[in-house]
């Protein structure tokens, strides 16, 4: 599908067909294209934690107020992120560029995530909002339909999924066959009012 | 372009034609495809300062540690995010609907937002960050490159473009046509390693 298209025609949307299920061939390539995605100093904190079993989908519903699209969809797909990813073994990130630029990459991501939680938080939004984004353009232009959502139970969810202590749930993305047309857009905000020339 | 083909070819570039300029038209269409990425509740917090003066590309540049490719881009999106825009007129959010439904949502934006900064914080990012790589895909489409960036100073970047006080800035994306193919990519981790079935 055209990429124009694809950004286009992405809608939030909230009935998927219950019965129909992605191939893995599907969810791999879904995931191959997902950390396509940029991430900062390449640490690739992102990970992903994908659900097809439907009682673990039903369970999630649960946690997200009862949403029936969490149950419905064929994939759900959790986006966390390792908030010390840039401390676990850095030259992973730079494997195959030389030696000295590597090096010096690294003391420069040391420098800039050492002791800063709040940055690393912020890191792990950015990195798995720019994923999401690419999962539900992606998604779209696969023939499938996707919602994104923080709606749920963050903690009940973690624990659900055993997250790490050093992880965070940024949020989750449902994927499935649409059975219902989305509603025309809520209403969108003039480009004029949300986007500025030089400064504000 | 298609869609998986911009995902793929879509790199963070550093050198770009300085004299290259784009069409205002250009730069419409890239944030009128910007602003269909999603927000939660649609509360299109993303605010977008566009610029493509020189003088100030290059003050930027100076503010990024120098790099080059921010004096060279023709166009530098900075993204910021209002904290506080799920408080401002909700209503304009869903006035295609219904009362009903949308007073139920403005209550229940406000009970999720009123007096939870980190959210807000973490919600400015992730809106962000779904903004930017809807921005890095279509440009690509439309035979652009880009480079997403958060190496600046943020105070004084925020100081140049008036940055209002309940706004913070979540990162830079600059836009242009590429001098320099990029290197190979330095070390992409396996989708086994990043990649989790059901839970950790």
């Amino acid at each position: 599908m055209d990429t124009i298209k694809a950004i286009n025609s992405r809608r939030s949307i909230k009935s998927f067909d219950k019965n129909h299920k992605m191939t893995q061939q599907e969810i791999i390539q879904l995931l191959e294209l997902a950390i396509l995605s940029p991430t900062s100093y390449n640490i690739q904190n992102w990970r992903f934690v994908t659900i097809t079993d439907q009682s673990i989908k039903d369970k999630l519903s649960e946690l997200s107020h009862g949403q029936q699209h969490v149950s419905e969809a064929s994939l759900v797909i959790i986006l966390c992120a390792d908030l010390n990813s840039w401390d676990k073994d850095p030259q992973r990130y730079w494997e195959n560029i030389p030696e000295e630029p590597r090096i010096a990459l690294i003391n420069s991501l040391r420098n800039s995530y050492s002791g800063k939680p709040g940055l690393q938080r912020d890191e792990a939004m950015r990195s798995c909002g720019m994923a999401a984004q690419t999962i539900m353009i992606a998604a779209r232009s696969m023939g499938y339909d996707t919602c994104p959502m923080k709606g749920f139970d963050y903690n009940k969810v973690g624990g659900a999924i055993n997250l790490p202590d050093d992880h965070v749930i940024s949020m989750m993305v449902v994927v499935g066959k649409r059975t219902k047309d989305p509603s025309p857009r809520g209403g969108q905000l003039p480009l004029s009012e949300i986007t500025f020339k030089n400064h504000f």
